[in-house]
């Protein structure tokens, strides 16, 4: 320990003992950079040089914690504590404050490498706080309807049997028993025959769409979307390079007209509701758009988004469980049937595209949380989210009889479309009413949250519905709320035509 | 309803409810198919048609349920049930029993779109039923050492007091509340600076490298690697076309000198702990790098895996807290100090990508569970977290000792890095114990797992490492089942050479 003499130290004493680190600190360092202190040299023990300079222990440790961690000191297992091996002065970073250092890089222009990614960031208003007291903002469980009770008994059991599956990784593919209780259901409900293999948990549908597009687009591939399209599809495909094909949709949904002299590898719809306009795909068009798919070797994307809330009318069968030449990727999410912070959803793909898909799965991530896929799985088992879908379906339809109830009092008969299923439906305001952005606007005034059909993320290639298109979610409103939101509604614009003044 | 009398059913009486109920289905399907069944004509109520044919009305909605399923029929409300609009006989879909449904489909010869995917598949060894006793597998926390308790009561705390934000979408960059206790114990424990909105949560580390390639990697851009490297980086940068550049690795880190001569965009690092030969980065080669990158205007990936634990010798400041010219991407994970089933990460990126990689993560899915989020950002803020890895620390460390220890004991002096950090260490077999590949099978016919560095998802580009490289991870072990494992090697070996024999 001769060594360390070399060590010159000056400390002022009687200092607190953050100071005396510090001076500690800066000395040790000082001795370092100048090269007085070298790697071949020990540092005395944090209690040796406490003694000599007559401070407390703590004030040594922390001193030298500090050396530790900006790396100028390091420790050899049993034989003491030594200066960084090879640390040349020319290395040791100035510690610059935050906003000195931002200045001294300000100056210089740095060259970067272009960046590959050219598309554009999905923007859709977050719920929270500075949202109108009656929202009828689409496709939001009800908070209520949350199954907490349930919830809160299945993690808490499964955490205390089987937490130690939260150490591990899991299948990339998703957690087995969910994804054979999602084939289950989905043959029973939706006519779809899967094995379990075929189902791929993801992160929601959005993470469906970008599994889908690894698979299959590359820069100026075709992909057909409905027009106006879900933005999260469209602009998701488009990052990739697709070239986007807008077909329109009607009112029985897709044009498959204007479809089959379109080419492309990949047609994306929303059969059981359209979105936005919650039109029905009707069965004849379903048949023709398999036709297609099969004839041209295209696949076709069916989002099913909200397909559990289905109130009159048939609830048609998916394509999926009508395909049968293999063509139809399934996607289903858990964000409206149980609610959008669980991130849950899933892929049901052909069985000759499993492997790729697993495949560009296994790159993307590792999966989802373990606990979380295993609620679902036994919340499905048990019986528990089919009773749970009956019973928001229930209040859900509630809450669109109130709507539609509304509407027809206070504006009278209107063109609605979308009423027979799903969570929001679409108004196509009368030239009285319109623009939708206005009408948006002045809603927002009296404190009612009412959404053109850009803002609730739709893209409207051929400029026809985002002027009249006002789209109303339901799904989280009482029946109590959507009779004072439609009436202050109602009540602006009386305001305005004079007959009635608002106050 | 007259016109109902057109319907002319033969039901066989006294059959099981199942069986009647089939019979209802066939023959009502039947006279939709054949033309008798039209449109325009009402179903019979179920109550009257079941009166009419003497059976339980059940049996007769259960029939008629899965002709609405199948999308045979359509209900208009208030007015009847009827047959589907429009439904052309041709559109009908013959019911195939799944097996017939593959002998017809398989002589049809369609054609597909290319596949745009050309990666490969990440494959790694799932931990699970079948793996040998003592298993030396790499990178998994211990599952006793979950925090099992506190994980429990800020789930349910959290479930209970605001279960509501289950319902709705979050950021996709991430829960806010997390995102800010990350930065700050980054600031503290890796001398990052960053603000809350550079920090970004991932699906774990892999979602990240998706992240980073979406940003950098166009088809041909050449990106540097550590040879040997973690092969879900290597893998996903290539799947996104990437030139891969290996370069080598010596005991100080990835060598530098050759990355100088190789031009590239990018070079993904682990400088705590390199993967798979755990490696430290020195202090010289980490401001080397970093030159580099500042002067080739290229962007360095710092995967930070294991950085929490470090038993020996200074935590060299992470590369991100370096950096002077916002060339670094951080990347984190909650997968080594919490639990791999949690699959939570996170990036923390200069602020000038922040606008690019959260327009990305928002098409690449709308982020994480909030439930999840939220316990962990509680439980680094309320300080669990701190404590908990300190904990783990103390453990994995002994561990490592009694691994050191028994390696000493059993075989002597070895070639042995990365064991000053992490969660594993590589041995580098002596002559009499390679091939690696041959080693790790004795030891698995003794029901010992020890890893060569490819079964560990390491890529060996030049080939020189995988012949002796055998990554053993001793985190999930006790020190009792480190040593039992490593003697049952030594017996084995011994046994080999005659020298004691295996029973």
């Amino acid at each position: 320990m001769g060594v360390t003499v070399s060590l010159v130290l000056n400390i002022e004493r009687g200092q607190s003992q953050s100071t005396l680190q510090n001076q500690l600190y800066v000395q040790i360092r000082e001795s370092i950079l100048s090269g007085t202190f070298r790697h071949e040299m020990p540092l005395p023990s944090s209690r040796r040089l406490a003694e000599d300079l007559g401070i407390s222990r703590n004030t040594v440790v922390l001193a030298y914690e500090r050396l530790f961690d900006e790396g100028y000191l390091q420790t050899q297992a049993g034989v003491g504590t030594f200066v960084t091996k090879s640390l040349p002065e020319r290395c040791i970073t100035v510690d610059v404050p935050p906003n000195k250092a931002r200045e001294r890089i300000a100056p210089v222009v740095l060259k970067r490498p272009r960046l590959a990614f050219r598309g554009q960031r999905l923007q859709f208003a977050e719920k929270g706080a500075g949202r109108p007291s009656i929202d009828f903002w689409y496709g939001s469980s009800n908070r209520r309807h949350f199954p907490l009770k349930a919830w809160r008994k299945l993690l808490v059991d499964n955490l205390s049997r089987t937490s130690t599956n939260l150490s591990d990784y899991g299948s990339p593919a998703g957690n087995l028993e969910l994804r054979q209780a999602l084939a289950e259901r989905l043959g029973a409900t939706r006519g779809i025959r899967a094995a379990a293999d075929q189902v791929i948990i993801t992160a929601g549908a959005q993470e469906g769409m970008n599994l889908i597009s690894r698979l299959l687009i590359e820069p100026g591939v075709r992909v057909a979307v409905e027009d106006p399209c879900y933005g999260g599809a469209a602009r998701a495909f488009e990052s990739y390079g697709a070239a986007i094909v807008p077909i329109p949709v009607d009112n029985e949904g897709i044009d498959i007209a204007a479809l089959e002299i379109e080419p492309a590898v990949l047609a994306y719809v929303t059969p059981s509701h359209q979105f936005p306009t919650g039109v029905t795909l009707s069965l004849e068009r379903r048949q023709r758009l398999l036709k297609w798919a099969t004839t041209e070797g295209a696949y076709i994307v069916e989002d099913d988004y909200d397909s559990d809330f289905r109130y009159d009318g048939p609830p048609l069968m998916a394509l999926a469980g009508l395909d049968r030449s293999d063509c139809v990727i399934y996607l289903g999410t858990f964000s409206k049937s149980i609610g959008a912070g669980l991130r849950l959803g899933f892929l049901v793909v052909p069985e000759h595209l499993v492997d790729s898909i697993v495949a560009i799965k296994s790159l993307m991530n590792y999966g989802h949380p373990w606990l979380d896929q295993i609620v679902v799985a036994e919340f499905i088992k048990s019986g528990g989210y089919e009773r749970h879908i009956r019973g928001i379906r229930r209040l859900y339809r509630d809450a669109r009889d109130a709507l539609l109830s509304a509407l027809k009092r206070y504006f009278g008969e209107q063109y609605i479309s979308g009423k027979y299923s799903g969570m929001h439906l679409m108004w196509s305001l009368p030239p009285s009413l319109a623009p939708a952005n206005k009408f948006a606007e002045t809603a927002l005034a009296h404190d009612v949250g009412v959404y053109p059909i850009d803002a609730v993320g739709a893209v409207d290639f051929g400029g026809v519905w985002k002027a009249n298109g006002i789209v109303l979610g339901y799904s989280s409103l009482s029946a109590n709320q959507i009779e004072v939101g439609i009436k202050r509604l109602a009540d602006a614009y009386s305001g305005r035509t004079s007959r009635r003044r608002a106050r």
